[in-house]
């Protein structure tokens, strides 16, 4: 604990995903008063054929 | 908000998540009293596979 | 399965939920081809105060 | 209900989930006193890249 | 890693709490071949009022 | 998208949730590289005695 899950698109590289564990730690670690190996990061995608937004998925909004 | 996610096992069309999206929206809309954009439905494919009830995976059951 | 989340803020009567309820199912049950046994839908408070859009708070936002 | 959802990184075989959801089922029967067929186990891999720990990600971090 | 999750009525006990807690961790352990340390259990509970199954509130459904 | 859901045990305060939601906005801008308008970020409170690692509750190996 805590335990951070992040839902996005997928096409976030390996890097970026390196830094948002890092700072998204380091956030948590420094304002929720935790320590680094308590804190979990999730990274989880969602193709755009799969989230939708008044109704219409990302897949078709974006045509 | 609302967020709607939909886990169901894989197999359902673009079509049939289009019309999902549409309609759940919609009654979420008209019920919970909220706007189109603030509305998002994500769906989750869980392969049958990695799915159990009664202690028995789904891939299993349906042979 | 299938399994339907929503996630709202605090405040939808019990009869919003009843017809939340009945509609989602019915929806997913005639679109994704499933029976309305099979089909749950699951209700998530989450309060303003621990819900952020752009950063801010929905309770700071509503100020 | 009650539905059981277990994260865990790619690598378990079939047989090891089947025999995890039986495990889990029958834990979950006897103590909390609810029936087989009303107890859903679901398993959803999450890859090493997309998981970390005290900022870093497995991946990194068993090199 | 693992993250078990168990969702389930209201209801339940401390002490049904801490011997899911024990049997679920013992299972993933011996069958996923993780360590007890790795092993996280969270319960969530849903109230009957928040749970639908065939469109119909638990709440409603239990009368 | 993206949403960024924290979980962590309640008695973080207002303020505290306020600055989580800020920081890890705009870290996950900055580096995703999205909007600060399509970031949501949900914190959910598991209390200590619904948590457990290595087999036992939380409530219980602070005592």
């Amino acid at each position: 604990m805590p335990i951070v899950r992040v839902e996005m698109w997928p096409g976030r590289t390996h890097a970026q995903k390196q830094e948002l564990a890092r700072v998204i730690t380091e956030a948590v670690v420094n304002i929720a008063q935790t320590t680094p190996e308590a804190t979990i990061v999730i990274f989880q995608e969602v193709a755009k054929e799969s989230w939708a937004q008044g109704g219409v998925l990302a897949s078709d909004a974006s045509k």
